[in-house]
């Protein structure tokens, strides 16, 4: 039998690993034209969490009972399709299920020699693709300005902050424990690092790094963090919105400061954006996440757990915190 | 004796006849180059609220015991400068005075011929400027799309709305009288008019008036009614955000629904402006305002009040909304 976790229940706030069920299935069997896929590395995200509630987002809302998909690396181990061959490696958008079939639709494949299989669902994949054309297409940095990036040890935020030294930038991380931002300041080469649960002014502390103001603010948070960033953004700032983790889990409809006035008066920029606007630029975009990461410019963070039943706690656990880097689970 | 009037105290909240001083000041004796001009037409506007609190922004703060400058219209009654001669009429920011010096720097010169003379602080001015560059610079309209203008029996929104309609969108305004409403749509042409004063329920009266969803915002409020907006904003909507006159006269911190997450699921765009920004491109913009006008596309909307001392009622007024339009004091 094959085993599959499906969405149980849709979660109020803080999800629980009851809202999600774990279950059986009849082994697939393989038409013509189709592969058969076995999951090697599952990615969870924060985004997910948006997938849950039964609301009209970008994409679709999980279908109660029916399996969560996110991104996943998977080994071909048979194939009735011309593109495909066993042993191959794909990513894509797939069930969270031990053994899938697919017609290939949407699979990419992945290559084991140029990187780890992992690194695809983090810098050389989504998360990096995210982070490229947030930074980019909306941050538009310039060399010798003052980049700060909220969730900075997570799996997006550790890229931006790479990517913004790359280029040049004073770069600023914030994040939730001394281990995180240490890791920014001595892996990832941030120049300063703020610990949001120990920082008792949020808005002096930020001062206190960025001397010369903010120009680009890449946020994965929201809430009060991005509150006390208002503060100290510069003319013509430019706030990528990527994520809000810090509100996906409240129930009633939460409350920030008002940012018109700093908006006018400082001629700034937020914009949201979601990754697949930029589908016909990925080709590019990978090719130079690829070359960084092969000059050693570009370091992969992950934190890795085990085993297929672990999915569901692995993604509660994306809202306490407990990964540095992208959170993957290897089945 | 020159009539004057000072700021006599920084306001707090909303500000009061008292925080101003009529004064008077010997009367102005010209120099060489110089131009002595007597007010004609003043502007007040909700921006000068921002200048007199003692808080850095995009111009200094005034001063106290020091006169307020704005937006105005005056006549060169004796000229020293070649640049001018008698009988001209001028556009800038010139102090509160009946009658003041000038070098002539940062004077524009207006056509009586052309247009009355108070259309130049209006559609003609720094308000159609400031309507033109919001909307097209962030707005970036396309033929079809909804536009929803909040202050839109303003000076600035009034402008925002017609220049919609000649581009062809669908324009929805939002103002506080039936007077304004039924303004909007039988003088400036609006498709439809929501008052937020009787309206009990802003979200519902946006989806009945904006059946295919807000593409562009132009806020001159912010607060609740901005609130409202965002359930309703297309993928991909610009929210230009040129004021937030419902916050001005706040003596804390306002707070909103949080943006972010809006922001995010329609990759939507928040951008704050200022019309200065644009000083570069005034020419080419007055020139299209201009032939509008003349058209007769664009209509003028003017509240004109009449004596130097009223100025601080008309500007005090304005929070109050009791303007159509321009608020204007004809000296």
């Amino acid at each position: 039998m094959n085993k599959t976790i499906l969405l149980d229940k849709r979660p109020v706030g803080l999800p629980k690993v009851s809202d999600f069920k774990l279950s059986t299935e009849p082994d697939p069997v393989m038409s013509e034209g189709q592969i058969l896929l076995k999951a090697a590395y599952v990615s969870v995200d924060p985004y997910l969490r948006g997938r849950m509630n039964d609301t009209q987002s970008y994409i679709p809302p999980f279908e109660l009972q029916e399996p969560i998909v996110s991104g996943m690396i998977a080994e071909v181990v048979a194939s009735g399709n011309t593109r495909f061959k066993e042993g191959d490696f794909v990513s894509g958008l797939l069930a969270w299920k031990e053994q899938q079939l697919s017609e290939g639709e949407g699979l990419m494949k992945v290559d084991s020699k140029k990187a780890p299989l992992s690194a695809y669902l983090g810098v050389l994949g989504m998360t990096g693709l995210t982070a490229y054309f947030g930074l980019m297409e909306i941050g538009k940095p310039k060399k010798g300005e003052t980049l700060v990036v909220s969730g900075a040890a997570g799996a997006v935020g550790s890229v931006v902050g790479q990517i913004g030294k790359i280029l040049g930038l004073r770069v600023v991380g914030i994040a939730g424990t001394d281990e995180k931002t240490a890791l920014l300041k001595n892996t990832f080469g941030f120049d300063e690092a703020i610990n949001y649960n120990t920082c008792t002014d949020m808005s002096r502390a930020l001062a206190a790094a960025c001397p010369e103001g903010i120009d680009v603010y890449f946020d994965n948070v929201g809430g009060r963090i991005s509150d006390a960033v208002l503060f100290h953004i510069n003319n013509f700032a430019r706030m990528v919105i990527c994520g809000a983790i810090s509100v996906y889990n409240e129930t009633s409809m939460p409350k920030s400061i008002s940012v018109h006035t700093f908006l006018i008066r400082k001629r700034a920029l937020m914009q949201g954006f979601i990754v697949f606007d930029y589908a016909h630029k990925y080709p590019e975009a990978l090719a130079q996440l690829i070359q960084w990461y092969q000059e050693g410019k570009l370091r992969s963070a992950e934190t890795v757990r085990e085993g297929f039943e672990t999915l569901p706690q692995a993604f509660i656990d994306l809202f306490a915190g407990k990964n540095q880097g992208k959170m993957i689970v290897k089945i």
